[in-house]
């Protein structure tokens, strides 16, 4: 176990194996909690997947109407940005943009579409607290989801939910190596967990949940995706 | 040393103390090789300041002219998608989609700017033979900036550059856990790699290298940002 205790000022990334199928109404915390070896102060990184299937927020789709994913996807979306063949990008009721309202048919049963959870903020901090009182130890969670980006190919992890550790945390104000003071450094470290344990998910292992390890405690404190990511349509350059 | 050695599966993501200030001219990856501890597999990610400053991509702004740095940006670019107030988003040269052409003041002597890398990818690659030819190891190194998002809050650490490692991993063909083929999954490790390191570099502090061990020894092939990242104009829907 001396391996998994990462050295000062480093982190490790665990991934969880062993948490199996998920369906409705199964204790995901509870899961959790028997497949990792939780230490305080550690994060706790969930997929969307598991969290929408333990939540039931899955509908049949007809696996024969091409069309049926992209109606879903408009019916989950408070507006399409834009459209190409069989792909649509769009808001969510969360304010998220992203391919086909976050809808998703890989990973779940033939003819069943998983939709994101209805408020991945409140996912987060029922895990975290289902954890925290099973174990009696401080642990943060972190809802993650795969989405595209606007001008980089390849698509990455980022957090759509979050309990427990700042989302993004704010350096304006703290001054540079040179003593200058540090604009605009807001970091979005919740995207840049989930960035770091999608690489030991993988994404055809059944790996949907992984352990960050050795994060600054200076960085917990309660927060929301929602509050704190989500750029409003005001403030938004490009929708 | 055990702690630096992740378990199966795992990773372990370690910042380099003690690089001290770069000028240009200095050997990088001498620097690198005499700070870190490096083991075969590594991959050593350096943001992209150092290397600038290792290049010598810097220029004189003049710090009483607040329109000095714009005009910088602009000159910098082959392209201006948006203007907010002293804000310019550009597409560079390398054809990467940032704030200001990824012009920055931080970290430099006052009066001083610093550009990206000429190619950014090369810069990896001559870093990464550099610490090949001096260690007698494997390893691989992602050069990374810190990038805004179009629709969420906060930067990230993303990859500019890099070499001996695949910068997206294409995923397409491979089977999701019920047998289902999976379909659009080409994942930019590269950029979850840049993300996991800024984790432990911090902004304000000096720590402009990490190390992240334990990546899949499937991932190393020789690889390119610009070739696999940089999305092309044509399949662009939001430029």
């Amino acid at each position: 176990m001396d391996a998994e205790v990462p050295p000062p000022g480093a982190l490790v990334v665990l991934p969880v194996q062993g948490i199996g199928e998920v369906r409705p109404g199964d204790d995901l915390a509870g899961a959790i909690a028997a497949a990792a070896h939780l230490a305080d102060g550690d994060v706790v990184v969930v997929t969307q997947k598991v969290v929408s299937k333990a939540e039931g927020r899955l509908v049949r789709v007809d696996p024969d109407d091409p069309e049926a994913k992209l109606r879903l996807a408009e019916s989950e979306a408070v507006r399409v940005l834009r459209r190409r063949g069989d792909l649509v990008i769009t808001e969510t009721r969360h304010g998220f943009v992203c391919a086909n309202s976050g809808v998703d048919l890989s990973n779940v049963d033939e003819g069943v579409a998983a939709l994101l959870p209805v408020d991945p903020d409140r996912s987060a901090r029922r895990l975290r607290d289902a954890l925290v009182g099973r174990l009696k130890i401080a642990v943060a969670v972190v809802v993650t989801d795969t989405f595209g980006r606007a001008w980089r190919r390849g698509v990455t992890d980022v957090a759509i939910g979050c309990a427990g550790i700042a989302a993004v945390l704010d350096l304006r104000g703290t001054k540079d190596a040179n003593g200058r003071e540090l604009r605009a450094t807001e970091v979005c470290v919740a995207d840049e967990i989930a960035a770091a344990a999608d690489l030991v998910m993988g994404k055809a292992a059944r790996c949907p949940v992984a352990i960050v390890r050795g994060l600054s405690p200076g960085w917990w404190r309660e927060s929301s995706v929602r509050a704190e990511v989500v750029r409003s349509p005001g403030e938004d350059l490009f929708r």
